[in-house]
């Protein structure tokens, strides 16, 4: 690699700095403090390094890694979206590939090129590796509300199934961990920090 | 991977989330707020994969990757240690060992010692892994401290050689990168944002 190449790439790396303003609705375990999206794209590298053993499908586990670790970046641009906003659509916007292109653009071509394929391909969800990695990212946020007394649960006043509903893309990625996801799911109704409406048949 | 190696890992998913309170004593990209362990190792990991073809020689870039992931993760017990504290010795101590066992001791037993070995080897410093991670969490807050007014070398008066010598651990990951390195070095000294003593001899 050449310095010309280095010098993209020490841009891209300050840029990202971005990422660590980025505050997420949902708080830190047992505690009132917001997360950032740069917390939360490390807490998720280390999930997936921790729990690949229970990926349902082999996976290369650096590809997994690397689509965590940059799966937030186009918020830098966007903004953070909260999974339970229905007033925005979650799919992958224009404003955020406006945001990927841009961002991922700092870097020397062939290297954006392969950044921005890692990202779309993270949003398109339908690769084994990143069916992993949505699990994770759903997974995080379950184990927070769960530790905060149903945190954004409560806090929105979000309903169940639609909870369920969110959580279970885990499913795609892991039986053995979407099983764990439905007994805490389960769990937090009966404790009461998770409202569960009985006229939505399950 | 049985339910009982998950509840394992689900612990130690919560207990690493401590690192997310600990404060460096650098602060963020043209910025006064500090930045935190977590967000640092966030950091590294991208800047690892986004200079991998910078280091000298092959590496293991998920090997590097985990090393940069879980190498302050014993800072949860041992505190943060200021790489200029010259009170503190900064080899991997005692401290840090028993950390070390208490943490990854939370996970199943076969993984805790994967992840025991990794971060050994990260502080251990010979294999080229090892180096490449070590040039990472040497080179973060170089970009930092001159995009600060030079930040923490200013704060605590540290001098040209002294940082310097803590620098020259990036030349045995990566001479591109030492190179330009060394030129932001003596930048800084132009500048005026770093110390050189013209007693001490280059």
């Amino acid at each position: 690699m050449d310095t010309n190449d280095l010098l993209k790439q020490v841009a891209f790396i300050k840029e990202i700095d971005k990422l660590k303003y980025i505050q997420r609705r949902t708080r830190l375990f047992e505690s009132d403090r917001h997360e950032n999206d740069a917390e939360h794209s490390w807490h998720l590298a280390m999930m997936a390094v921790v729990l690949a053993g229970h990926s349902d499908k082999p996976v290369d586990i650096l590809k997994v890694v690397q689509m965590v670790l940059i799966h937030d970046l186009v918020e830098i641009d966007a903004g953070d979206t909260f999974i339970y906003d229905t007033s925005k659509n979650h799919t992958n916007t224009e404003e955020e590939l406006v945001a990927a292109k841009r961002i991922f653009g700092l870097l020397p071509e062939k290297q954006a090129q392969e950044f921005l394929a890692i990202w779309e391909e993270f949003e398109e969800g339908s690769t084994h590796e990143a069916k992993f990695a949505r699990a994770m990212d759903r997974f995080e946020p379950l184990l927070q509300n769960t530790s905060n007394k149903g945190g954004t649960w409560a806090e929105y006043d979000v309903e169940y199934h639609t909870v369920y509903n969110k959580k279970k893309a885990i499913k795609d990625g892991s039986a053995s961990i979407w099983n764990y996801a439905e007994r805490l799911l389960n769990e937090s109704v009966e404790k009461g920090i998770l409202r569960k409406d009985k006229n939505i048949k399950d």
